[in-house]
């Protein structure tokens, strides 16, 4: 097989654990592996040089961060092929650029554009564990980019994609993807293998694990991703294609996103386009928007909630009070104890009921539903956030996910 | 003017000291001067590389080395461009590459092979000051490679040379290029000047300011090299062609090296050829031999004196060995305690009796000269090691280098 390893900093966060991550690549090319890995930056690195920089600039010029924080990942590729290369193996160490990574010029938080894997290809022809730098690529300036937070996952998934890797193995300090936070539901289950859009659904359960970014691109990709812990030898959770997972249970997970908070509008003048003029405002002010629920009063008026991230609230206020000032809202409120409950698994495109049986836990348990918006592979349930924990230990139990 | 300002890894050892630079760098600039920066890995870092390096391997890959190496002057070109801006200069952060310095492909030693200036003068153009990580370029297959001992002296000079800079500044902890090491001799005075060649005869001297590779680089591109302290606004010592220096002082300096061995061949069987097998052998055992006597005894044999640095002396032992059991040379023996004291000045050119009050120096203070060698600029002694500092002591007076 072909397989892309990437290491997150607290996987090479000191020497003994680079040995470490060294032996464990070591035995995948020993089991007649070829082998790519992508490392970051040893933890606390970054941290480190980006408070270099804020001892001098609180906005320092992004070009020259780049430069500064792709420093960190270039240390640890050379280190981990140093590494390799005394237990016996014969392995490369490669830049962003070395790799062929070409992003867009938007330094700090560049797109790949395209990957040209040559280099890599050549080496892994000749045998060789190919290391490379993650996090970082070259513009079409030449100049070096780094591409956010996630970035060396999406590296290794980029990766992966151009040399047509069978799997995508990214190590974190985390065992995989679960029914629901065990923190709330000590019953839930590690699952073996879940289908990309349910992973992107549950993005807020995997939050710590996996940015929506890299999953999206594994799927565009068609990438066989795989979340495990370097720390043992545990499997992990495959991400995969939906029809790569014979027998999708009715539900895989159930997330929960404490992060919110909604907005009423009361009475919005009932003229033609006046929603999407307030939402247009909202978008302008990249304030990101989740569920919205529009509907008549009786005396004729609209009333209009939704609910935004708790950071974009402040953001929000000020693009309503706009509105509230024209005259065009009589009334707005605001909602931070609130949270969204979601129930996720593809097995609801083809089953009915689901959605019917998270009304009447909630229901069993006496927590009001304020919101709901449903997706074919998802049910999400705005409640008072007070309940947040209840909801997802019923519904856990409701769906069997610890069977 | 053009200037190109080299700092040092202790001038940019930490922060406080690189917003020191930055200062330093912007009077240059506010003064209407054009300014391009090179800058070492902050004092301490490059060590800290090399032995995560040496955790792994005694003897890592070269290549990884040098990716591992280079990110150190990375990270301080980044910080002082930011540190730069924040002040209100426009600045722009280069890498080796960026600035265009391409190398051959000895990895941890390549050899700048030529610059292309471009980026960085059109950098200039804008009015921009160009912050250039030192010590690395890049080779032919594209990938980075660093420079060796003294390399961020080397790119400084290289590039001063490129873009015909008016001034290459080398800022170190030194203030400059004395008549002689003061802590053998009080008296020894800062020159104001020296010429290239002088500089290249006092290595000895200067080697804790300036490496040789850098000083024959700026000889061969005709680049007027300064070095000064960055700890104060003192004057430094142009180093500079010649015909610059208008009135050439008879002396400029005394060097001294005690890192000396002598061997002494007796008996050096008389066949032709055989001291060229002798020196060949030592060549190809890389033993760099300094000072070369040779005589006839009275009896028809050969002796072969010859000086060799402390370091090469058992190498040189098993060559001679070689000899010794073939026959060919009958007695051998080996002095480290000896030194070479070396009266260095351009003036000597146009001046007799110059070298005459040298051996009168040492008849004077009744110390034995056991090897002479000459150069056009330069008379060299080796006498015995205890009576080094009263021979620098006695010339430096006789020469009236304190006046």
């Amino acid at each position: 097989m072909l397989i892309v390893q990437k290491f997150g900093g607290t996987s090479v966060g000191d020497l003994e654990r680079i040995a470490n991550v060294a032996s464990r690549v070591s035995e995948s090319k020993k089991a007649g592996n070829d082998v790519v890995v992508v490392v970051s930056a040893m933890s606390g690195e970054t941290n480190k040089l980006v408070g270099y920089a804020e001892h001098f600039s609180k906005n320092p010029a992004r070009a020259e961060m780049d430069m500064l924080l792709s420093a960190g990942e270039r240390v640890t590729a050379s280190l981990l092929s140093i590494a390799l290369q005394e237990m016996g193996y014969s392995s490369v160490a490669m830049t962003g650029r070395k790799a062929g990574i070409r992003t867009d010029t938007h330094h700090t938080k560049a797109r790949i554009e395209d990957i040209n894997p040559q280099n890599m290809k050549s080496a892994i022809a000749q045998g060789k564990i190919v290391v490379v730098a993650g996090f970082q690529g070259v513009n079409e300036n030449g100049d070096v980019t780094t591409l956010g937070r996630g970035g060396s996952d999406l590296s290794a998934v980029a990766i992966a994609g151009a040399i047509n890797a069978d799997l995508c193995e990214i190590y974190t300090d985390v065992s995989g993807i679960y029914t629901t936070d065990p923190r709330i539901e000590p019953k839930a289950k590690k699952l073996d293998k879940i289908s990309y859009d349910e992973m992107l659904e549950l993005a807020s359960l995997g939050a710590k694990v996996l940015q929506n970014r890299s999953v999206e691109m594994a799927k565009k990709l068609n990438v066989n991703l795989v979340t495990r812990t370097s720390f043992s030898n545990e499997e992990g959770t495959l991400i995969t294609k939906e029809e790569n997972i014979m027998e999708a249970p009715l539900v895989s997970g159930i997330a929960l996103d404490k992060n919110q908070a909604r907005i009423s509008l009361m009475g919005v003048k009932d003229r033609p386009g006046i929603a999407s003029d307030i939402f247009n405002k909202l978008a302008s002010a990249e304030v990101n928007v989740d569920m919205i629920i529009q509907n008549k009063a009786h005396d004729g008026t609209t009333n209009i909630d939704f609910t935004v991230p708790v950071g974009d609230l402040q953001d929000s206020k000020s693009v309503v009070d706009g509105f509230v000032k024209k005259g065009d809202i009589n009334a707005d409120s605001y909602n931070e104890d609130i949270c969204k409950v979601s129930v996720v698994g593809v097995g609801m495109k083809s089953h009915t009921g689901v959605a019917a049986k998270a009304f009447s836990t909630m229901a069993d348990n006496n927590i009001n539903i304020n919101m709901i918006s449903t997706s074919e592979i998802k049910v999400s349930m705005v409640i008072d956030e007070k309940y947040a924990e209840l909801a997802v230990r019923g519904l856990h139990d409701a769906y069997e996910l610890d069977k």
